[in-house]
């Protein structure tokens, strides 16, 4: 494909010929420089989400783990290094889960400014410190992925891709006519050394309607797109410099002052004009369209946790005891906030039940009988009870405290 | 209907030459002294009631007033004195919330005997304050009635039979095929003055299934037997003489020494060898079969509480507002630790949840979204979510956690 000026050209060369002496083992791409925006409530979990208490925060799946650091650690085979952009409100936060990150890598966003910012500037500031050359990977920090080496390899041929100049986007199999999610059109292969699954991708979708996301099961062709984007900085700057110049300019701005001591002053100067776009409309739409976006197809079993029904197919029923059936998520006193079953909490009783969720912060006896799949999330200011195939209309209820004014509850 | 010798006879005769005079209005009995055996936790309202706030003492349907201070006050119409038999554990609980009542009839159990020995004590008291030819009432604590002039009618009715010498039930008016009540099999109109409504009893019957049931629905002659007692406490106690003596002379023993500095040491030496029996079958079935048992029906609202189930079809729906359609039971601090929606409680925000019962006592914020009819009892130390079909395997989980030990939490 065809290279843009600036960022990109000064090393593609001496990347080309770097790889090429270990052409004779199965070729990969190199390690990436990870970054992982984390932002976003995550509404439709509440109350277990706040906004002082972010979804990705969370250990939501009984890992012992949160989505957070279940992202960073599932990047480790492949990651140089990991760069989190998070908000000001959770930098503490997320420094706390992360230890072994160094401080210098928790980009905090003054405000939001949607994805595009957020990982435009990762990329300028790992570009200044590691070169242009450098593979850089975008990784929402509120996910989970149950088979990690799938990733971990298509993570490797999204690399190998990345190296030749491609924008790559992970494409996750479509395990049913999802409309919560854009789609990922795919075209030919490419049949790139290292990628053997990597595909052209012909275009991007907004989330579909049913009709619509059967027929793109159906064709075999179109994967969800779950804003995974791997790149060389360089290639990502350079089409950002030339799609989006201003935001570009404000970027390298901040990036230049960032290792400095002008880092604070320039990013409350700076950031705040900075255009709120996300990095699909910016980049990956008008890339793909001129023909320079690839994908690497993949199932892995990815999971956005979008909801309590998607929480409910998380986690394991208890296989026997009192609450057998039930999948249960109880408060430990961890930082994280929640735990597997078993923990420090109080005792769970089910009387058919099947199904069900319980997840709960207080310490309480929780009692259900006969609420087969019943979803109940117990915290200590609030209490929230459901059904899976109503889990969305949970955003109803933080939209109505909102208006409220009951902030306290958010 | 034929007398025993004892208590009744010696004022039989002034009985009827008193009430004589007034036969030129609607003639109904004198007023009565009303028993209230006040026991039993409602196992089935867990964790609402507990041990120690069995289920009389709360205010379960929203009136400000508990099922104790409700069953007091719709009897005040028709009682010359009210005495209440409770356990010690709930003695003070009791005086709390009926300050009205003088101490010296709140008669306080040791330990349990059974309703029998509960409500003859409280006979043989009374016999020996008011005469033996005073008419006793005993009427559960634990039950609500909406239409008050109806129970009203319904004893002075059976106050007027009662002076006759018939031990009177009140026959409510079976409004399904309950399997969960014993029935009363009425026969033959009385046509006694000031008793319109009184009916023979033929006899009375065990929980039945379902299709019997239906049965004495279809019938016409069947009434619910809630344990409402009305007769001379000479009556009541003469029976008791013949047909469990023993019992009969414990519990004189004890009346005998209850206005006299011995109460405490004769009822800890006497009432723990007392036998524990129902007055049903203590009296009210072998004095039904031998032909000494009237009743009156009546229609008048009544519900035992026996469950959520009952509980949810007692509360009215909010009718508008973030929790419309939903039956709402609130803390408000008071000591019957319930009351009305609306109350000093967090908010309940309800989408699509008609019909769905919340109690709460612990102030916080419920949600219900798409749980049409689920019940949601929330205390400090207990949340159980349960439907009102399966309302009644409460219990199951109680037993459990009594079985484990978890004495705090029953």
């Amino acid at each position: 494909m065809s290279e843009h000026s600036g960022y990109s050209e000064q090393n593609e060369h001496s990347e080309h010929s770097e790889h090429s002496e270990h052409l004779s083992e199965p070729r990969r791409g190199q390690p990436i420089h990870a970054i992982i925006p984390a932002g976003g409530a995550g509404t439709r979990l509440w109350p277990l989400s706040r906004r002082q208490r972010p979804k990705f925060l969370l250990d939501l799946t009984g890992t012992g783990r949160s989505l957070l650091q279940g992202t960073v650690e599932r990047l480790a085979p492949v990651a140089a290094s990991t760069t989190v952009v998070t908000g000001v409100a959770h930098v503490a936060a997320v420094a706390d889960q992360l230890p072994g990150i160094p401080r210098e890598n928790l980009l905090a966003e003054p405000l939001p400014r949607d994805s595009m910012a957020a990982i435009g500037l990762a990329a300028a500031v790992i570009a200044r410190r590691h070169g242009a050359q450098s593979v850089v990977g975008s990784f929402a920090a509120d996910q989970t992925i149950a088979e990690e080496d799938a990733f971990v390899d298509a993570v490797r041929q999204a690399a190998a891709l990345a190296e030749e100049g491609w924008v790559v986007t992970i494409g996750i199999e479509a395990t049913g006519p999802s409309t919560a999610f854009g789609y990922i059109h795919c075209g030919d292969h490419i049949g790139a050394a290292g990628a053997p699954a990597g595909r052209r991708v012909l275009g991007f979708t907004e989330k579909p309607d049913l009709q619509t996301a059967q027929t793109y099961l159906d064709s075999g062709d179109y994967r969800w797109n779950a804003g995974m984007f791997v790149a060389r900085a360089g290639v990502l700057l350079d089409h950002l410099a030339r799609l989006r110049p201003q935001l570009a300019q404000g970027l390298a701005a901040i990036a230049e002052a960032w290792d400095t001591p002008q880092r604070e002053e320039v990013m409350a100067r700076v950031w705040p004009g900075l255009e709120s776009i996300a990095i699909d409309h910016a980049i990956a739409e008008p890339v793909a369209a001129a023909g320079g976006v690839a994908t690497i197809p993949v199932a892995m079993g990815w999971d956005d946790v979008g909801g309590f029904d998607a929480l409910a197919g998380l986690i394991a029923a208890q296989q026997e005891g009192a609450a057998a059936g039930v999948r249960i998520l109880q408060a430990q006193g961890s930082p994280v906030g929640l735990g597997p079953a078993g923990g420090a909490g109080g005792a769970i009783e089910a009387v058919d039940s099947p199904g069900a969720l319980v997840a709960t912060t207080t310490g309480r006896t929780v009692a259900l009988v006969g609420v087969p799949d019943v979803v109940v999330v117990d915290t200590p200011d609030a209490l929230l009870v459901t059904v899976p195939a109503r889990a969305q209309g949970v955003k109803t209820v933080v939209d109505r405290l909102a208006a409220q004014g009951s902030d306290a509850l958010l």
